[in-house]
């Protein structure tokens, strides 16, 4: 790509570095900046620095929070001793649109990833085995992506858990609720049917 | 979408606003610029505010550029009587990319779009007709593209051109190189019949 101007390649450049984003699609939304009032670039750019330096991560869950400990962890009407173990705080955000799960969580930051080069001590691991080790965790609730690499990481942190006798489960793998038998994989529905539940505890949760 | 953050929230919001980029997306993006180092985030807002902030349009052809006649425009080895209209500055760079043309060209900044509010004065128009009303100009090339808005464009600076008897061109429709033509579309491939060139001509450029 040949720029007429090197400002507008330097930003291109910079844009072209997210994840996902092409050089092609930065050029298209670089020259939708420029057409927009000067303000929007600034509000943009604002909030992007502020955020990178201002965010704090709770100091008890990971999560992205604004102060030292956030909302969830400060809420003392939440059961505090039931940890929901995600890889993300998207997963938080996810769980808690459910309006389903009333304890706390724990944001592991990433799942264990040789070939990215992610190890479990790049993991927020040890921090969830010292709250385990307390005795005053009831159970952990493991909601990790049924991945390789999700379930790699789901058995390094059991085993880590494993010998403080703590309670733990993983969330359910089925049919989606609304979804027709017969467009879904072989494994999901083989998993929902050797992992059935009384029907009357079905009934419950409508 | 709950955010944990207002931060966080923000930064979505403005990554949000620009098009294509939705918010699952723009969340996406924004947690990977917090899994890298500051700096990242520092340099790309600060590429794009001072792009925003200091980039110029050539005045003579309103391409983009870092000086006031663009570099095309102030290169004297080109053909300056012969202008190639374009929608975009995207399109100076594809064409510029050929190394087929050297000639100069005009940069309409749009198409005409009554849905998108886009009429002819919002377009660089006047400055071309001013450029062919002084009589030095030898040819108009239209390299718009074969929409409806883009036909209603060249069909509407064409008839501002008219009057002034300056030779007009459009670039050829047709087949790609390349492709096949079983899977080319009917208007293409009639117009490639109807526009056919001499074989000695097509064998010339090859
Ligand atoms: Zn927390
Ligand atoms: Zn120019």
């Amino acid at each position: 790509m040949e720029f007429s101007s090197k400002l507008l390649e330097k930003a291109v450049n910079e844009m072209a570095q997210l994840p996902g984003i092409g050089k092609r699609t930065a050029l298209r939304l670089v020259l939708h900046l420029l057409k927009q009032p000067s303000e929007q670039t600034h509000y943009l750019s604002q909030a992007l620095t502020t955020m990178r330096d201002d965010v704090k991560f709770c100091k008890n869950c990971h999560n992205i929070s604004d102060v030292e400990v956030c909302e969830i962890c400060s809420n003392t009407s939440r059961n505090h001793k039931i940890i929901c173990v995600v890889e993300d705080i998207r997963d938080v955000m996810a769980i808690e649109n459910t309006n389903q799960f009333k304890g706390i969580y724990h944001v592991l930051g990433g799942k264990i990833s040789p070939i990215d080069g992610v190890g479990p001590s790049q993991l927020n691991i040890s921090t969830l085995v010292s709250k385990v080790k307390m005795g005053v965790i009831d159970e952990i609730i493991f909601a990790l992506s049924s991945t390789m690499e999700g379930d790699t990481t789901n058995f390094y942190v059991y085993k880590q858990l494993k010998e403080f006798n703590v309670k733990t489960s993983t969330i359910a793998r089925g049919i989606a609720v609304g979804d027709e038998l017969e467009y879904a994989d072989e494994v999901t529905l083989g998993r929902s049917i050797v992992q059935r539940v009384p029907f009357e505890i079905s009934l419950k949760n409508n």
